[in-house]
């Protein structure tokens, strides 16, 4: 059974993406175009009633949210590909703080930074400086305790590659490489070596050659 | 070894507290004064380096994120109280989806409300009637997807509580009770049927006996 993941251009489907490249997983695509509102077709919305990808299909099973599915199959072939959730219930529990702390504490402030600097202008729409301002504050806060982390341990939960830092890879490429902001990642030592360690695994160049940029 | 949860009067550390109940695994609590600051004293912050609540030692681990910590304790005592993360690994996985909607789609209008109607009246700060508009809407919106899924299982993840429901517990509290937005939850029958269920388990009702309504 091949795994079918929607919406493969953006980038919270490419966490799902790079997901299964490390875990060896085969999988097939399907274009959602989100500029056309083909999320919001009634077909498939019985697929995610939210309206969002990614969404995936394997067999009769049907999943959404990009930290869940990943999760799925991080469990579901754990002795498959790179082991991404720890070798205990003790670094799994970190493995889940840090992807927490990318979902609650990183991800929103990154988040309206590359809807301010990127998607605003793409879309005809005014850019809010005071919100450019608040977020990149914000995500400069967050990055100095990754700093200060990353200063202890090589990845986030541990000394191991985890689902934690899989799981900042779409978002911090724009960060790294389109937003003239990468002086974020640049200036803090520990943060950069990591962010180039992550971003030089195969599977994530895998995922961009075949996928482009996020976008 | 007693497991010690801080912060036991807000809201999200009693996401913790209701699942350690649930679990039957004692634990202690140590108070945190966020209204004096103490989440950002420096032996806190050695916990916690955002600042924030819940934190939890067990023996020399520490975790923090509550529903990092929720799973965490669900997977290290599978067999032991209520079982609350499925049967099987697809089971699960619909739990973690569900864990996702509600800290990515649920909680954010629903955290905008509690601010703007509850604690900027508290601080002395103006509320803004646009952003309790736009959360209330975008809450609304959620809510009717909750309403249809609700009318399928019993509860979110399938016929089965799960820490996807449990989650729901501390805010859904505010809506159900503090907030004049009770409507939002009655209006909608099964949402409703759903919410009397699970915030009449004993565990919840526990929790507000001896930890009083979040804060």
């Amino acid at each position: 059974m091949v795994v079918k993941v929607y919406g493969p251009f953006y980038a919270s489907p490419k966490r799902v993406l790079v997901c299964l490249v490390e875990k060896e997983i085969e999988f097939e695509t399907s274009p959602i175009d989100l500029f056309k509102g083909e999320h919001k077709d009634p077909e498939f919305l019985k697929l995610q009633p939210f309206g969002q990808v990614p969404v995936i299909q394997d067999g009769d099973y049907t999943l959404y949210e990009s930290r869940a599915i990943i999760r799925y199959y991080a469990e579901k072939y754990k002795s498959q590909g790179t082991d991404l959730l720890g070798k205990t219930i003790e670094e799994r529990g970190l493995v889940e703080q840090w992807l927490e702390v990318e979902a609650s504490n990183y991800h929103p402030p990154l988040d309206n930074l590359v809807i301010q600097i990127l998607f605003a202008p793409e879309l005809g729409l005014p850019s809010d400086p005071k919100i450019i301002q608040e977020s990149e504050e914000k995500l400069g806060k967050v990055l100095d305790v990754y700093e200060e982390r990353l200063s202890k341990s090589k990845y986030l939960a541990g000394d191991f590659f985890s689902l934690a830092d899989l799981s900042h890879l779409p978002f911090t490429y724009y960060l790294a490489n389109s937003m003239e902001k990468e002086y974020m990642i640049k200036d803090r030592k520990h943060v950069s070596a990591w962010w180039d360690d992550i971003s030089n695994r195969p599977s994530w160049k895998k995922v961009l050659q075949q996928f482009g940029a996020p976008f």
